[in-house]
């Protein structure tokens, strides 16, 4: 495990930016990665080839002539001064899981797979790589990143050979958590069973910006004193539903002068569940909160909505195989909801997909010190083995 | 006083940015405003000179050879985009009430007097005019000017001869109220006996930025959900005491992004009141909360004084006269205290200072919509009148 460790560093030695880690869709350092993976899939017996949206591809063949194929994966490409294992890890891990083989077949084919973009951060649209292995890239998104596509040495109009076979018998995602649930539960590992759904509002509090000296307190009508009120209701009502989690990350005051009564507050709001029902009920009574605030204070409430993204279930007999796996490797077993995007959630539209989360030391993600414990890298690849032989039980 | 408020909308045409009313310190459209002011003046019987900090200043002589002078005045600057109204129209009515006198000697001098500068646009410091005045300009305030007031065709070396002489009767400014008070009460003038004192902060609430769909409500340290409870506070604990105002006017949430929880949070707070013990107390208060606030939710907060400044009491005889010429014009009286400052604050180290605030329509000022009505003015010109009156007697 401690190779799996190693091999994510030296990936992350390939950025666009000398001293951070930040490699984006099919930028120049993505080829340095590539050539990396070749290598050890190559030497574990896998045929590698990139397919035309820039995932990087090695089959690991099956023992019998035609059998279905198991996808293991995760995305190459990383945020801004990002760490060294969101994302690249499931990629080295999937590796690791066939060089555990040691050449050895299964009843079916294992196909790792390095998906070129996950993060939306060169075309701000996210899950490039896993739309398209599931046939999902439509013209508009095609255009908006041809040129990227030529300029890597890749052909664009050749990106529907991406897409996977229908009888793929599923797709396994390692991933870190990202967040601070398993270190609080002293876990190392976490067996993901949906990832929530999610709304993005952005509202707008608007009231009559006056002098902070000469208007009482009893004749303002303060845009700012409104919305912080609604920011403490958010706190209130999320904590008020288990696993529900909301944010107001984003204020912007008008006119924001230190002697001046606000008049405007423009705020988002973020609303994640793993129930879809639970969210929108969730949402419907945060913005009756805005209203009420706002009507009790001679203000205004408007909003947007953004984003409204169902939760997508992982697959329940491939979870219960993850389950099975940690269980048997002698671990708690603990189920749980990913509050954040993964490339399994986009794959799940077209074959049974699962994830396992590593333990994330501090919850730090997105940023240099994001770390993953070689104990915990240990216990992925014994769940991820005993998966594996589950499965090849099931197929003999 | 249809004349006064034509006379005040004469001079708004001269500003720095056409459409709007502009006009900072002895910039070049306070030359058009000065001509306007020194013919009415001159028409009115008095000797006009602008001093060395741009002050201009009509003499109206005394009845009696060597008599002490009364000031009369407010400032000729603006904020950017301002109304007609703010400050211009203290010097206005100032020349209004000799206009009154039709020639007629009082055994006392009269000086009109239009400050060039109050609100601290042009160099960031205000009352340079009011601070010439009282003999309050320091080398490093005249070196920072120095070049305007050559430009304007001054001498920078003669500023010190703008100091008025120490027997001086008092002074007087008439300034709308620029807040909802008086109007609220249905009152046109209110007799000014404090201006309030000030403490100006910036505060830091700091916890730890992190992944909005991946941590879990309760491990959260969300820096804006803390500085939006002590923002609650803040309203609540001033609403409580009588006469306070304290604003939280700016925000700046850090990293700002909808799918980040707040790590950082600054704010700044203003809190005025008439009396400086109860100031103060208010402020330790609302610390305290913020401390107590920041320690519940495992924050850390911290702040910085930007301002404290005491309250400034107008002179009680003075504002005794002008009660009495309230009242027997027949009118309620309504006394209050500023929550701006004025330069009768800075008048006030020297000599026996009072204002009279006119009703502020919709409480609007600092913008193109700030107005004042004509029976207000009129009112203020009577209630001048009189007050001349019994100082006309005082002195008899």
């Amino acid at each position: 495990m401690n190779d799996v460790l190693a091999r994510c560093r030296l990936l992350a030695e390939a950025t666009e930016e000398p001293g951070f880690i930040t490699r984006t869709f099919l930028s120049e350092p993505m080829h340095a990665v590539h050539a990396h993976l070749r290598g050890w899939m190559e030497r574990a017996g896998m045929s590698v080839f990139t397919d035309h949206a820039g995932n990087l591809r090695g089959l690991y063949p099956s023992a019998r002539a035609s059998s279905p194929r198991l996808f293991i994966g995760s995305h190459l490409d990383t945020v801004p001064r990002a760490g060294a294992f969101d994302g690249v890890l499931g990629v080295v891990l999937g590796v690791a899981l066939i060089e555990r083989l040691d050449g050895r077949r299964l009843p079916f084919e294992i196909e790792v797979i390095g998906f070129s973009e996950e993060e939306g951060v060169r075309f701000g649209l996210p899950f490039i790589g896993s739309r398209a292995l599931i046939g999902d890239i439509d013209d508009q998104l095609l255009t908006m990143i041809a040129d990227a596509i030529g300029a890597f040495g890749l052909v664009p109009s050749r990106i529907d050979e991406a897409r996977a076979a229908d009888d793929a018998l599923g797709y396994l995602e390692f991933h870190i958590e990202q967040g601070p649930v398993l270190e609080s539960l002293d876990l190392p590992l976490g067996v993901v069973e949906t990832i929530s759904g999610q709304n993005r509002l952005a509202l707008l509090f608007e009231g009559q910006a006056n002098h902070a000296g000469t208007t009482p307190m009893n004749l303002r009508q303060d845009a700012l004193a409104g919305a912080a009120e609604w920011i403490g209701a958010v706190e209130r009502e999320a904590r008020a539903v288990a696993g529900a989690v909301a944010t107001v990350g984003r204020v912007n005051v008008s006119p924001g002068a230190s002697n001046v009564i606000p008049g405007s507050v423009a705020t988002s709001l973020d609303v994640r569940h793993a129930e879809d029902a639970v969210r929108h009920d969730l949402v419907t009574r945060l913005l009756r909160c805005a209203e009420q605030t706002a009507a009790d204070r001679c203000l205004t409430v408007s909003w947007e909505q953004r984003l409204d993204q169902a939760a997508v279930a992982m697959d329940s007999i491939l979870v219960q195989m993850l389950e099975r796996a940690v269980a048997s490797s002698g671990r708690p077993v603990h189920r749980m909801s990913s509050g954040a995007g993964h490339d399994a959630m986009i794959v799940a539209r077209r074959m049974p997909a699962a994830m396992l989360f590593l333990r994330s030391p501090g919850g730090i993600s997105h940023h240099p010190d994001e770390s993953v414990l070689a104990e915990d890298v240990a216990a992925a690849l014994e769940v991820g083995e005993r998966f594996l032989r589950e499965l090849e039980q099931r197929h003999a």
